[in-house]
């Protein structure tokens, strides 16, 4: 079988099958159809597999690779989908269909939402995740936050995904702090509460970054998965064994009405894919914008049965509160985290704040 | 000194400062004002140091960041400047203002032009480049096309940044039989062409392809940076001492006109304090869509003074040939390396097309 991708190309309809075979073309031999050999053009070049009208100046191409082409490396599947083309305007992924063969290279998470329940014990209810926050805090300080948190119930607490190795929380420090007072905390309380930092930097750092964290106890870790590149995801997980959750940083860039990729096939497909245990996404009603559409075909991709690829966690973060919490969980189902940033900070009292989600949160759980 | 970008911001000039203000704290402390202790603010929110009306709906702000913030790491300046604001549509980069102590930290090129010019002897004139394709031939036949251009002069030979692993040409093969025929036309023409294969991948496979190009005598990699992750640049730099010659691959999706990075702020200005010695970019005239000011302004970027960082060859590919190359060498200078690719493989023999091509850069190049 081979990799199906639905494009939506803001194009005439007269022009759609040209500019579909020029894609075609241009991400796989990079020249056009009269500068190839047939025979290598015949057994490389992407195929025009269908292309239909959708009326208003847009037409939708599937076009079909080979998936020997990706080697199992997502730089080289991102490069495939989008590469070259992302400087041809008018150029929309909207849909991608999956040969196993690929499938089981990229592997995808290694926990997933069934690896994230048993780390954290929570068997039947929607997770929990608050965030250390600001920039700026010292690591005691974050350290008290996260005991705070851990104290009152919340079952993953991250990093800022802006906390690299500033000199107010260097990376060892704030671990080392965070992390023993997540343990301690949970020597209190009886609980499974986890702090993942965040490792994103340069690849060795990185990489560095992620060993000190399972070293120093941690069971997962935070990455920008755009700005660290998408395969240090699955790198990280195979290299540590740990749970990854994956921040959106920089993907708005993709996010145009006719031109990139659609939310659901970067975030809910690729970030999958890549390894990602859970990825956070900017939920509707929250300070971005995305639609209720957009937010339940996120969360269906990283759920839906996808071969041997484990289901992620859906992380929809902004404007979910103690309030609102039963409306969210009604609409979202149980296989969410709920992440639960800014609105915390802008309360008297943080940590009272969260045990509120907290309680909301078990009280209109079933199970 | 701060480091300071400037944006352009799509909303009525009544709303600017308020969307200015937005950005300076949503890309540090991640909170609004009012969820900030007021020292922390002051100490690490960005600082708003000016917002002026452009008219027709636009605003031009100056945000200042503590450069501490960014580590010296190449992922978390991405965060910094656009993570969660590629989110907020109509936020346009177009400039950014550098502190010396973030150049000194990030290095940038570690050859750039002057180490270029002496790895291929080339000391006045521009560069050539020709690329390896497509994707679909043997190791044998491209380690043919290599020792064919190294024979017609051509300066340097490049994968093409579609080839990484597969099997018509894996990377070991693949670099082992390039590099054979680029030294054994040397031998033969006392030349010094060089052989760049493209090393992207997982970070793991990046650097183990790195390493192993060097061994195999290479002075130089391709890398698709942000596939791969803008980090990797450095990295490699760092590692192996090998040139990095930056493709622009999912670049294209930062270049909205009122929203993104503008292309010589990413593929100019952040590409070369990566660490790029050389950067690809689509030229004006070629099958992609940058104007002539683009180009130029790309050109400015990599070339112009910036404290300790070495200037990056600008390496425009598309619609350049023979019969172009006078002008395009009195319009660009000679501290450009024109890239040839499709241009050759329309033509009967890309050998002797190239070979007219490097002709040409010798007849209208003084000294």
């Amino acid at each position: 079988m081979r990799l199906r991708v639905t494009y939506h190309l803001a194009c005439s309809s007269r022009l759609a099958v040209a500019k579909a075979r020029d894609i075609a073309f241009e991400q796989t031999v990079e020249l056009p159809a009269d500068s190839v050999p047939p025979e290598v053009a015949a057994r490389v070049a992407g195929r025009v597999e269908s292309v239909e009208t959708l009326g208003r100046g847009r037409s939708s191409a599937v076009i079909s690779f080979d998936p020997g082409a990706v080697c199992g490396d997502l730089p080289q599947l991102l490069n495939l989908l989008f590469g070259n083309i992302s400087f041809k305007s008018g150029t929309l992924i909207v849909d991608l269909g999956w040969p196993a063969e690929l499938l089981a290279a990229l592997r995808g998470p290694r926990l997933g939402i069934a690896g994230l329940r048993e780390l954290t014990g929570a068997r039947d209810r929607p997770l929990l995740c608050t965030v250390l926050k600001p920039l700026g805090l010292s690591a005691p300080q974050l350290a008290q936050l996260t005991y705070g948190f851990a104290r009152a119930g919340v079952d993953l607490i991250k990093d800022d995904h802006s906390l690299a190795d500033q000199r107010s929380a260097p990376f060892a420090e704030r671990v080392a702090r965070c992390q023993e007072a997540v343990v301690r905390a949970n020597g209190e309380t009886g609980g499974n509460a986890l702090y993942f930092p965040n490792v994103t930097s340069n690849p060795s750092e990185m990489m560095d970054r992620a060993g000190a964290a399972r070293r120093a106890g941690c069971r997962g870790v935070l990455v920008n998965a755009l700005p660290a590149g998408l395969g240090a995801v699955g790198a990280i997980a195979a290299t540590t064994g740990l749970a990854i959750m994956s921040h959106p940083s920089l993907a708005g860039a993709f996010f145009h009405a006719d031109h990139g990729i659609a939310p659901e096939v970067l975030l809910g497909d690729l970030f999958r894919v890549a390894g990602s245990d859970a990825v956070i996404y900017p939920n509707v009603g929250g300070r971005f914008t995305f639609s209720a559409e957009t937010c339940a075909a996120i969360n269906a991709r990283l759920r839906a049965p996808l071969g041997p690829v484990a289901p992620a966690f859906p992380a929809p973060g902004g404007g979910i509160d103690a309030a609102r919490v039963p409306r969210w969980i009604e609409r979202y189902g149980a296989d969410t985290m709920f992440l639960i940033g800014g609105s915390l900070y802008a309360q008297p009292d943080p940590i009272a704040a969260a045990g509120q989600v907290v309680a909301a949160v078990r009280r209109h759980s079933h199970g």
